[in-house]
């Protein structure tokens, strides 16, 4: 019960918490006017929607700021309720104050996503679109970036909304027919529903297998950094990871949350797993070093061996690598071989498949940058129709099944009600994503993970 | 030459760095809108000021993001100059995307202070306004915010910059007459001017007494915590701190970005100075405990002398009290006995002038609150007349300084030329305080401490 619609008057702090040169406070619900009206020393009720007006909010005679204020009049904003914006100065104190200000005036603080989810519940936007909003705030790459706008922007969504109507006509149709059960009639046209049950099939055969893609782009590729102690791993983690920490530093005025371990190579995301160890200094005795290695193999994508080119050449090194491929699975998993310190040595024979580098000298870590981008074997697809959500994904292959056994019961001319029960499933599952079906939990796991003020 | 105006449109995040629900990107200057125009989906030119628009954010045919975006018409804006504000999705990548956009169009990246600096060479604000915009955000308790805010409402600047323009009457007059020399004639009439100056002379006077308030106001009151090892210090200092903590960590969404060893009280602010050693676990050696206390004795306004009742009584604590006021400056100081721990012993013969605490069950930590209070000896002057700036308050002095020289002079009935020369003087201080007379060091010092994007 996390989530009800009710009529209270919302408040929060929408942008990044702490002092600013300005911020933004947002509150939505049916007295956001009045409320506004009541500590803004203008008139909001005759105000035009949209329009900032430049006034002092003030607690009785106690001026605590001057302000821009928003009024959108619903259903012409985020939330589709009245909604009031007000820009004032970034101080933590300004903030709280009119924060505190708004409560007593009647407001309520928001709860984490509760804009988002009266956005929602006043269908601006279905529940994927509300999810894509978390995702676009918390998306740190342009390939997530790209894939959460789409997804809010209506994406996939509005393609199954609209297979999911022609589906509830069919479904109705063939209700109808059991209530004439007796009379052994057909209203639903079988043949026009077993094209669009194939149609529907397609649609949802290309979302399922676009969300391996999806998942990576999102959550980033896991790459495991192995090799023996001294090959050089933490200096080369070190030198991928800085490279983007110096971009991203230039400009001034915003910082970045840094997710440890983890690079955007040309709107690519790139997770390295299981590197606690390499960033121990590597001239520790590596105790447990070989099991480490072993769990981030598994959990890989990409899998960097890192070599000294002045220690591993020759057939040993054939033997390693014969010995990582064998371990691999060749469906899901790649190997690079990077032979390292070339500052120090020159390897007499290159081998053709292998890149060499120097993490020291950062000498060609834009060639190990292109590999990366080639194994991972993804092109954002600028379509729209990439799943990201597990949460979809999981409902399309539950959708997915109930409309292959609906197709199997038409194959053997199975009786209408045995097929109302498959696409009610099916609608079922398809509803989950767009929000057509929903459940207390399953709103509060949703929006209870947005920020607060979103 | 840090600062200058140029033709640059400038851009900044101007919201809290970090990832929030939403940010806000200012643009200012003369191609403010042009630049908005070419990257946001709808026309700009033709907008109406002040309207918040709905829209996408493109890069060609890449949208970055969907946004509201808001004109303001130079010269009803906060810089003067044609400003857009684009409030967008707050994640940090799509901040840096449309920071790096609007550059590529050719803004500049905003240096710190540039928006409020714009706004004063635009005579949006005068420069003592322009620096209570930086103090209005750093502002962290009810005083120092009051303060601020009447500084950058006009607050004693409108006073003095309207006895300097009457001086300045009266200096041109002198100046008239030592162009007439020869013919002894008196323009500027000399008890009219006496009068003036007088006049000028109490103001100065009273603004220049406030800044001991507006000081403390600002920065806190200094406030030394000492006694004995075991008596308590840290605990009661940890009490004192984190009521306010829990106080303000009640409103979700807003952190505080924590000053260390400071509290709020009534609006008063409180600044617990050399607390470094009371962090330390009290069973240790306090080795030099004693040069540390007798350091922040000196610094300090208030000193808190805190001991065990049940181990300090009757002659030994009348004597450590004696010594404790004998080492003060009773003009600027004040001492506040509190005898701790009555939770586990109970003082037979309470002194009147004492306080009588149980840090650790937090018993009558209000009274404290009030003694602090009274001790402070502050009433905040809502008149907005109250000085917090050392170079008003050192320019005011000067001011003064060269107003009893004019004084004198003429008392002395001195030549004009000699008049005009103090008469100069004392414009020059009164103008630094506006801004009529700047420098660009002067300049670049209050703006370089600025936030960026304000």
């Amino acid at each position: 019960m996390i989530f009800q619609a009710d009529n209270a008057t919302i408040c929060a702090l929408s942008t990044a918490p702490g002092m600013g040169a300005i911020a933004v406070i947002r509150v939505s619900g049916p007295d956001a006017i009045g409320i506004g009206d009541a500590i803004f020393f203008r008139d909001l009720r005759t105000a035009d929607s949209h329009k900032a007006l430049f006034g002092v909010i003030r607690n009785d005679a106690q001026i605590i700021d001057e302000v821009l204020l928003t009024v959108f009049k619903g259903p012409n904003s985020f939330t589709g309720e009245d909604v009031i914006e007000i820009g004032c100065h970034g101080s933590v104190f300004i903030q709280n104050q009119i924060l505190q200000l708004l409560v007593a005036e009647g407001c309520r603080y928001a709860k984490p996503g509760e804009f988002t989810f009266r956005a929602f519940f006043n269908r601006k936007m279905d529940l994927s679109q509300a999810e894509a909003v978390a995702d676009l705030i918390a998306a740190e790459s342009a390939g997530a970036h790209e894939l959460a706008l789409n997804q809010m922007r209506g994406g996939f969504s509005h393609e199954i909304a609209h297979l999911r109507e022609q589906l509830i006509n069919f479904a109705s149709l063939i209700e109808l027919e059991l209530d004439f059960a007796e009379e052994d009639v057909e209203f639903a046209d079988r043949s026009q529903l077993t094209k669009l049950l194939f149609e529907i099939e397609v649609v949802l055969k290309r979302l399922i297998d676009s969300f391996q893609s999806g998942n990576a782009i999102k959550n980033g590729i896991p790459v495991a950094i192995v090799g023996k102690p001294n090959a050089g791993k933490s200096t080369l983690l070190n030198v991928l990871l800085n490279e983007e920490r110096a971009i991203v530093s230039e400009i001034p005025g915003t910082t970045r949350d840094t997710v440890e371990d983890r690079i955007s190579i040309e709107g690519v995301s790139f997770r390295f797993i299981d590197t606690a160890g390499l960033r121990e200094t590597e001239d520790l005795v590596e105790k447990i070093g070989v099991e480490r290695s072993m769990e981030a193999i598994k959990k890989a994508t990409i899998i960097l061996y890192v070599y000294d080119v002045s220690e591993l050449t020759g057939d040993v090194l054939s033997v390693i690598e014969a010995q990582l491929r064998a371990d691999l699975d060749p469906s899901r998993q790649s190997l690079l071989m990077v032979g390292n310190k070339i500052d120090t040595s020159s390897p007499d024979n290159k081998h053709p498949d292998h890149l060499y580098i120097s993490a020291k000298n950062k000498t060609d870590i834009h060639g190990l940058h292109e590999s990366l981008i080639n194994l991972s074997n993804i092109r954002i697809n600028t379509e729209g129709s990439t799943v990201t959500n597990i949460r979809h994904y999981e409902a399309l292959t539950q959708a997915y099944k109930s409309l292959q056994e609906v197709l199997t019961g038409m194959e053997n001319a199975v009786t209408g009600d045995f097929l109302a029960i498959d696409i009610r499933k099916a609608l079922h599952h398809l509803g989950e994503i767009t929000g057509e079906i929903t459940s207390d939990d399953l709103l509060g796991n949703i929006f209870g993970k947005f920020c607060i003020g979103k």
